[in-house]
């Protein structure tokens, strides 16, 4: 039985290899988990999580002490009931919650930084597997994921298709776009641009904060709808009757923005934002399943790598996306959707309507609620 | 006659009152004209430029070498035909080409750098007021600009009505909205957290080009369209034939965006960049020519700002917007020809289809010629 709400560690027991042809020796990682594992280990949920995401998903964070990202979704008689699942959410390889990444001590006790080998999705999900393996649990019940940890989500259908029935995908692409690609790039960009950086040997010293907090501003931009963010902020002031005529955060949009840059470079490393949105760009589940020549079109491509689930022989998909989410648009979620078509697997999938863009999977939504709830049953 | 293709410099006889209150004295306003002013000088037609524009509008750019902004537009034969127009082209205040801007010498013969006015749009149009003055032009036969360049004309045929025949707006809005606002709030923020800013005192020393770089990249990405920058690049990798696992610019959107930010750095100074956008986010027509009380919707309240053109009595007035820009999308337009509706003002509007967002008015596009030439007839 998991303990309930405290962070647990597994430490892999063999080395972990990665696509770019190197291992990872001794790689751990921090997991939570909630609810009871049944006899037969055959209620496990797996919740994959996004890019600044962490397995914190129904407990309290321990650095910001805010409740978990996802507690309106998981708990006791929510839509990801714990009463029923035993639901596991590990942080991935390359963050910084507990998982090995750049901020962990390499072999000579030194931080790795700019050693530490560029990771891919696929190398974030064989970490997950090989957690899974310890846990002596085969079969997930679920996986499920939004945003990247959609990514993880389909990355481990097309790896390992026989270790989850069900794949839950939401607000999420099989594919880094260009404009992912460049917004993603102008972060790590800021970063890298910070003199605190020091080519990522900052660790000891001052980190490189001003640089994260504006990769975190340019990214927090593309997770909110235009409609949200005029709904939320329009051209209000803060806390004053008239524009200053200054730099100060006159507008309250510029004051959000601030306060979730800074806020976020208290619990986040900035060296493992680098590497995360690089495995992130590098996400091309089509390029990485494509076959020598017969393959013309991107949805025959995309097909490949669903082969392990053909003719409803693996495991039910469902898709959600939001239809003001800008940053992985359902467009994306169809494209998905007609490779899983195209081989026959199992898969509904719906756009819903939400004001708040890419963030909507994260926020108050009784449709939602229902989809999840469905798709569990 | 004007000099066909050298930079003119107009000292303004008088110092320039600003909104925030304080005047410039001194103000030098830096230009570009194309074509013969006729004798009864009715052939004028002012360009504005957009955020990062300058003057050289048809005519080499002195830093970069390159060939003017808008070639493709401007000259003997083309839609704007400087065969028949005398084409004027000023650089606006607070910019780096010429005019006076916070790289400027103040009258302590230091520049100014952040002791430069906080200036607004249409402390921009004053300056281009007082060259007009200068000029003995009365009457111009249209104003013209896109962008920032379509605030500067929106806010000449608000403020003052009688000095333009026709206005030509294209790719532009009479607000900046809440996403506006907090793209180029990342652009400050990144100049500001730049070690080499120095609080805008980097005059004499190295200068923030990292933190100017990020800036302009990220704005870049807000001048395409999504599905340009998929057109354009794709996921296609520069110069290798697979991933580098490293960080690298392995895509070509990566190479791409440095490319522009880099270029960038070397003819604009970030002083001026803080100063522009902030006038940009400051823009909002109707809270300007906000009346108490009456006005309850969006519409009313922008609608004053063009009582000088009630009844068909003042301007012509052309709107065009692209199906792509997502930055000033096709809803703002729609909102300014609204706001012309309702005072009785002759408006004509197209949205023009092109795949390049935002950025489509500088690009070759046939139908914006026509349309231009059919307008300027």
């Amino acid at each position: 039985m998991a303990n309930a709400y405290a962070s647990q560690s597994f430490t892999l027991p063999a080395p972990l290899s990665l696509d770019n042809g190197e291992t990872l020796a001794s790689a751990q990682i921090a997991y939570e988990t909630y609810g009871e594992l049944n006899d037969e280990k055959s209620n496990a949920i797996l919740i994959c999580h996004a890019l600044t995401g962490d397995q914190y998903v129904a407990s309290d964070h321990p650095i910001t002490g805010k409740p978990g990202w996802w507690v309106r979704m998981v708990g006791p008689g929510k839509p990801i009931d714990t009463d029923r699942f035993h639901v596991i959410s590990a942080n991935v390889i390359g963050s910084c919650m507990g998982s090995t990444g750049p901020a962990s001590l390499a072999g000579d006790g030194k931080p790795y930084a700019m050693r530490f080998p560029v990771i891919t999705i696929r190398d974030m999900v064989r970490g997950l597997i090989a957690l899974l393996d310890g846990l002596g649990i085969d079969q997930l019940h679920t996986v499920v994921g939004g945003s990247m940890g959609g990514m993880q989500a389909l990355s481990l259908a097309a790896n390992f298709p026989t270790r989850a029935a069900r794949v839950l995908v939401l607000a999420s692409t099989a594919r880094h776009s260009a404009q992912n690609i460049a917004f993603h790039e102008v972060g790590r960009q800021a970063i890298m641009a910070d003199a605190n950086w020091l080519e990522g040997d900052y660790y000891g010293g001052d980190v490189p904060a001003s640089g994260l907090s504006v990769a975190r501003m340019a990214a927090h931009i593309t997770y909110l709808s235009e409609e949200g963010l005029t709904d939320k902020f329009g051209r209000r002031l803060q806390d004053r009757d008239s524009k200053s005529f200054g730099f100060d955060a006159d507008f309250q949009v510029e004051s959000y923005l601030r306060y979730q840059g800074t806020g976020f470079t208290q619990r986040f490393d900035a060296n493992s934002y680098l590497y995360i949105t690089r495995a992130m760009d590098y996400f091309d589940l089509a390029e990485e399943f494509a076959q020598s020549g017969n393959d013309t079109t991107e949805a025959a491509k995309l097909a490949n790598a669903f082969a392990g689930h053909a003719r409803g022989e693996g495991a039910r998909f469902c898709l959600v996306s939001f239809d003001t989410d800008w940053l992985y648009p359902t467009a994306e979620s169809r494209h998905i959707v007609h490779a899983l078509n195209a081989v026959g697997a199992p898969v509904s999938f719906v756009e819903l309507s939400a004001p708040y863009g890419h963030d909507s999977f994260l926020l108050d939504l009784p449709a939602l609620d229902r989809v999840v709830e469905g798709f569990l049953k």
